[in-house]
């Protein structure tokens, strides 16, 4: 298949373009019928191509600039032990998430990104050669296919993402990598800071944050990162893509430890107004590549392109379908609602859960890690 | 396109079998990129026929016995008053969305409903020669295709309703026919059970409620209309398909009533374990077309087919991606993540909404109906 | 001790005039170290005079216009078999306490009513001559000391209170009668209205509602009340003394059936402006004798005066440290502080809990009264 | 009035004994009709003497081993800006306050001590002689009576509280310092650590942390001054005297930044069950002084001497009115009751708001200082 790109991703980085991630996969499939939860593995990329493939095109529609090929959890070694996917190889859904991510980024003018994730290899052995050979292998059923460049994502260990980073650029494309840490550090305690040099060191074009926490407080992680390229004298670029989910009370574990993991997250989904806060915050932060991960559907990207549709000059294709802070109730026949169709009404709203006897924090466990 | 389904839907309701009904679409479409809040109206049937034909899809995946036909709100009036939809007429959505359903319903053992909702018209004019003129052309663009019944739904005065079933009795199918009402009655104020009454009288083969309210609200008006039905001596198949959202505070207006409604409902959203309640709870009321309106996404449909699954006597298609009760965390990592793959940890966790600014309670707005 | 009190109750009401009552003496005394929860009895009168005295003196203060008589629970069977009081006889705490209250009436214009509540005879025998037998005795004791009127409260059976009636009117001095009931009506089922009917004709010349439930709820039973009176043809003033709680979820019985009950009922105290918003609404609804019962301490009994200073044309003693509506808050050296000394700021505020992790409503126990 | 005290302070102290001190004044005399809010100024000390008699009697009842003279804000600047006491000197006020604190002490085997706060003078001069002029005219006010020690407490500047500990140290009596701030420091942002370590070297015997934030956070100052004076080489005993409300979205500010100060602290007031738990987390760090401030009423001093009934050796007098951990329901009279007299009931309950629109946690002033 033909690549259609205009401009490759560090061409627009670097013009000072914003880039507008994609949402979550896992989650959304999960809901959809096509993913397992637990095993999160992507195998629904052979075996349901056009659920993958629609999911694609909505983030598409929605204003994303890059998509992400549906290949998270799609090493050998974790294949393996989730044991989800009998009769079907890892390239086989790596080289199939190739050929929907790339027929769907044709249908506008989006990035394919080929994205490796953390390895069950690095848990139990700290191989640096076994790792590596994994990242490797994913990254060669990538090569064989048209990809525009790398992601390093949900890794927890800076090390791993070193790594994988150092692999990933040995293809001669652009690396972006994003850890699934929170202020605090990497699980051994490297502050994001010293994270971010360790990465841009290695080579990587792009770093940040994605999954585990919510927006705000992946936006001050990110920002730790610049501030510690900043003192070490480096530059990259900053990328984000967290939760689309609340998750006030979390700290290192993400909301892996909330007792609604992962099947009762649906009273802290975002709404697409919270996304506008945190695209504003990010971008003012000088976040340039701003998306989603878990909890973030296609209208949550939607809202990232709305609230830069000024930065960006244009709005996305679903926004046909959608009037700006609500505009579209203008016409509705109840006058309460039409008074909705405002800026103010949706930017001050404190939604109701309509959950009295649900308290509105819970006990994270306190113990992830260990 | 041949119609492959096994039995009707009366037969299979007579035969006591329960019914599964499909989930919400104008919602979720609208979180996709292809509905237009506040006109709510079908259009992308025509325009992106792909996005419809995957949610009919995944709600057949999920357990749906029933694909209605993406046609709510598609009666000409209504389409002119939109004002959405400038280039594309009525009757080519409806025959577009009943194609679209054959297709899908075949690849299962599925009926397709053709489906009409409540009129503008009714609301100016109360006329009954002009509100049956619409629900007769909306029918007889159905009658174009093969569908194998059809369903009166989202109508909050039983008159209304009555002229419609009176209307779609005359094609020689099966007519269902649900109120958005609540346990208060209709917005003459005619209690459920009259409702239910009058609409039998006029022909309804089943009769229910959809939409507004939350599930138990729901089942408590049905059960209403059970009782109106008893009285009467009348006999009738129960039908339910309520929000997938906490109301608890809602009257007459339902959702349309609270400050959330339409983009900010997402703390309210329903958990699949709050679906598997509400499907014991309507089962045990004695009603046997069990679906979802507003907010039910796939995951809502297969938790209804799971919690049947001892009365239906088999899974839904998507539960290969599903452990029961939250099963295949058993393969987690993290202890306390598999400590959770079991029925009591679901059925007794009170969701938090990790907004602790936000109330629990919304002050609906009071002025319903006016 | 001499009684100089200016007029007697029923010429307070005969004359349209408000008359404020006293707060909750019993969960109040137990939060000072005097009275034991569970028990609940008033052996405090005899032991701590001085405790009890100022509890007095401070409703004085705060504009109560009736001192009622310490002896809640100051019948012999019941402090028989509450066990908590070995060495002094229901005569010496209800003779004592007569002394305190009018020691303390007699520092303002204040009248003293001696109350009866609920007998453990009447749950175990029915008996209208071992119950009636109860309330002469608690009568006679009052009658060797100077009161003005008798009060039954806290009586949750009609007939109960209805016997205690017959007997108080025997004394010749005016009788009031609360029941702690709900809107659904009696520990029989007998509705309100008739309840209030039967008080009526028994011969209480004030009937209402106290205790149990919050005061929105308690001010709908008297309006039920008030309605029965008016569908009999009879007259009676109309009194009210609820809980200090908020108690949203509570029916039939009330308080006593939350989880919180009786020791962490702190987060569901009100505020001294919920206090303003049921005194208009009691007011409003033609209720002239308003007072508290437990959760009403000194300062929510002040809101009651302040918000009747209008009608009673004066402000109570204790308003000297209070400025209205916040107004000595315009002292304050935070800015943000004094811009709160105005009604609009307090009347609006949503106050937080402070608890993120506790519900905002809870399962009340859903079997009482068996 | 003689002084019947059988060991001092320190002797106690030093003994390993621990020291329970009494509870909050202002907020609750305001409640009780004797204080107005604002002004917090202890008039009440000359014009109602027995208000504050009894609420200290009922502090010595629960346990408090210290009674405080009730002089806070009590400097002749404060009194003159507030305005709110024409006709009495703080001299006759202090001088009242120490007689009556005297007279309720002996009544127990309780110290009292002469207490000190923060002067407006140092806020608007930063004069050393000025403010250390304040803090001597009100000292020696004290020392013509019979105090057993002084308390400086309520400072929020480590400065000012040094120069009282520096004046107080000249009467010969031991000093203890308390400094209203949370972890981060103290309004010039000088951490707890070194706060101690400038208040033991200025003299003072007891430091610790009183008002403005929750107990649990208070702990945590605490721990962060005994980790300074540890680093610094120096001894001192620690107190601790928190607020009785729930602020856990407080942080420099304290209380007085939330929107519910002072007006609407309802809803976050702590159980005694929660007093329970802050003082054996208080007493697990070391702290052996341990009492309340604002929101501390007679219960929770009682529940702190019920929790360390085992270290203590006994129960207080107000014990005799309450069964530990809800021992009296065993005798109620509804089984749901009964089934609360155990301690695993209250330890584990979370307690409901009954306020359904109202959010769990506030936006406190974030510009608290300024």
């Amino acid at each position: 298949m033909e690549n259609k790109k205009s401009k490759g991703i560090l061409e627009r980085l670097n013009a000072g373009e914003v880039v507008v991630g994609d949402g979550g996969y896992v989650m959304q499939l999960e809901r959809r019928g096509y993913v397992k939860a637990g095993h999160w593995t992507p195998e629904s990329a052979v075996e349901h191509p056009e659920a993958v493939r629609q999911l694609h095109r909505e983030f598409l529609r929605a204003g994303a600039d890059v998509i992400q090929t549906f290949t998270f959890y799609c090493s050998e070694d974790k294949l393996d032990i989730s044991g989800n996917v009998p009769n079907i190889t890892g390239a086989q859904i790596n080289e199939a998430a190739c050929d929907l991510a790339r027929e769907v980024a044709n249908e506008g003018d989006a990035l394919v990104a080929g994205c490796v994730s953390k390895t069950p290899c690095y848990a139990t052995s700290r191989s640096e050669t076994d790792v590596k050979a994994i990242f490797k292998k994913q990254m060669d059923d990538f090569l064989k296919k048209d990809i525009d460049f790398l992601i390093v994502e949900f890794v927890d260990h800076v090390e791993e993402a070193v790594w994988a980073v150092e692999v990933l650029k040995t293809s001669g494309k652009p690396v972006g990598a994003t850890l699934c840490i929170s202020p605090h550090g990497d699980m051994e305690g490297v502050p994001p800071g010293e994270c971010a040099v360790r990465l841009v060191r290695a080579g990587a074009d792009i770093v940040g944050i994605n999954c585990h926490l919510d927006p705000m407080t992946c936006v001050r992680t990110v920002k730790l990162m610049k501030e510690g390229l900043e003192k070490a004298g480096l530059k990259a670029h900053l990328m984000i893509q967290p939760l689309g989910f609340h998750t006030p009370e979390c700290n290192l574990g993400g909301y892996i430890s909330l007792p609604e993991y992962p099947f009762a997250m649906e009273s802290r989904a975002m709404t697409r107004w919270d996304v506008h806060k945190y695209v504003r915050e990010a971008y003012n932060a000088g976040i340039r590549y701003i998306g989603g991960c878990c909890g973030f559907e296609p209208y949550h990207i939607r809202a990232i392109a709305e609230e830069l549709a000024a930065e960006r000059g244009f709005l996305p294709a679903a926004s046909e379908k959608h009037g700006p802070w609500g505009a579209a109730l203008e016409m509705h026949t109840k006058p309460w609602v039409r008074a909705r169709a405002r800026r103010e009404y949706w930017e001050n709203l404190l939604p109701a859960s309509g959950r009295p006897t649900c308290p509105s924090m819970a006990a994270p466990a306190d113990n992830y890690g260990k």
